[in-house]
């Protein structure tokens, strides 16, 4: 029997799973100033999304001479708001739920892709602001054009192989993949993907290394006239994490023509505050919503009340990203 | 050597391609006055898209005592805007481009329903407003879900393709089609598409029995809940033509919230004037440019090129739409 802090929300099914295996759950969010003060000190585990941020002396306000969290469940994916090495050198597990929201990621970044080589934002705004625009309206095939993939885990993969159904020419670069991949173009460098393709999905974690990978100088090096021979232009999608695309970069290549169309779900500073990129008509913004879908929270919920009975089943879990 | 009138415009490899081969190729819109006077009676050709009409009246003012035109091309798929029986009785070759813009509608389909169910548009929209809906912008994933094809041409089979690349179950209904296909469940009426499936997309021609074929009844009796049980909503998409989504009742089931998204890039009539389908949040529309993009414009042009060149060496072409 444990008392679980759930910050972020969490869905009914999953609730109800972990009160019928004899849990406790408060569905609650905390301020930094409350955990720093340790409000999550009296629980046993502690499942987050986003909004909640477990940087070190977050954790260690939560943990006490009596106990504390043993657990931190990051309902989703990305890692980045938790400070494992703290959460490690205190004992505490750190479980997160990759594989539920890959396909709800996949879709919006096809859907953001065709959505910024056919003007579809654009589209609606002009035609709600009374405009027919269809002259200037007129966009890109996305079919017989090379994809570049930075990044090749399990979004990326799903990516490949929806870009390939239109008649994609999919390229891709991750450090951490060496065997070959039938029908996808490896690279040895992140260079080789921006000077071969027209078109760019970002799908790799954001660390020191990928900071601002998204550059100026890469951006410049992109072919513009797409493997067809036809003059589409480059465009780049994130559905990543905010910082790997230099904001500033991107706006300007937008405004020089470099980049013909941006598409972001992810920013730098989310919420996104005043931004140049908001007045472009050839950006096109979400807020980080690529996972946010029914499915994804169905299949997030469940598999992360599986991993919190199973820890305080047996002390342990079968997946975890530090034990 | 013909003279060809080009109304809506052509690419300039195309218009290349005319003059090599000796033709006279003048590039200039005829308002509807100036063709009923006889201005095009002094060309032998005529290529239109679709801003330009050619009803009996039209055509019958286009052919003179001793000559008129003799091929009325069309550049793009649809050609109720030509009264081919009056073409037929006068003589006159019909030639359209069907293949040339597949691919792109296929993927403005995509985009669309990807759009739509994702809240692309609204996301974007929302975002240059400087509010951060992450929360009110919750989606839900195509895949899992079926997929009705109303109409089982080009199109509809390359979307198809594309859907059941992203796990979708496809559904369709064309009383022109007879053999099974493999992977696609066929009906043997349009309401069992209707009340089988969430997402319906529509891809038939406007007659007068697809008139107002999307109707509040039809729209009525869709499941709203997904094959795999989620609480999905209802979806329409037209990337066909205007007229078969009956507007009116597609705008009140938006407000009941029976139809939970709208997406149109086809409208009764065009350009589209004030509706109130431009207030709901939950529609998603373009200005007739599904089949606007540099790609399917290279192949029109050639394609009909091709046909126009053909036509003047021999006298007739390899397909036509009425010899």
């Amino acid at each position: 029997m444990a008392r679980i802090a759930v910050t972020d929300g969490m869905s009914a099914k999953a609730v109800e799973m972990l009160e019928n295996a004899g849990h406790e759950v408060v569905l609650r969010h905390y301020d930094p100033d409350e955990i720093s003060s340790g409000s999550l000190a009296g629980f046993d585990a502690v499942v987050i999304r986003s909004a909640t941020k477990l940087p070190a002396e977050q954790i260690s306000a939560s943990v006490s001479s009596n106990g504390g969290i043993r657990f931190i469940g990051r309902a989703g994916v990305g890692v980045d708001n938790i400070d494992i090495s703290e959460a490690t050198l205190r004992g505490i597990v750190v479980c997160n739920t990759p594989g539920a929201s890959t396909r709800s990621v996949v879709e919006m970044t096809m859907g953001h892709l065709i959505a910024s080589t056919r003007n579809i934002a654009t589209a609606d705004r002009t035609l709600r602001n009374g405009v027919w625009a269809k002259k200037q309206l007129r966009g890109s095939e996305i079919g017989g054009k090379r994809l570049g993939l930075i990044g090749f885990g399990r979004i990326a993969r799903g990516v490949a192989q929806a870009a390939r159904s239109f008649g994609m020419v999919v390229h891709a670069y991750d450090p951490f993949v060496e065997n070959a991949i039938e029908g996808i173009t490896m690279h040895d460098s992140v260079d080789e993907i921006f000077s071969n393709c027209t078109h760019i999905s970002v799908h790799c974690n954001l660390t020191n290394e990928t900071r601002n990978l998204v550059n100026t100088e890469r951006i410049s090096t992109m072919p513009g006239i797409g493997a067809d021979g036809i003059d589409c232009g480059n465009h780049i999608v994130s559905c990543a994490r905010g910082g790997i695309v230099d904001e500033d970069a991107a706006h300007q290549a937008l405004e020089s023509g470099q980049l013909r169309s941006l598409a972001l779900d992810v920013f730098e500073s989310e919420p996104l505050g005043p931004s140049p990129l908001l007045n472009h008509d050839s950006f096109h913004g979400s807020p980080h919503i690529a996972a946010s879908t029914l499915e994804a929270q169905a299949r997030i919920g469940i598999e992360m009340a599986s991993l919190l009975i199973e820890f305080f089943d047996s002390g342990k879990t079968s997946t975890s990203l530090n034990f």
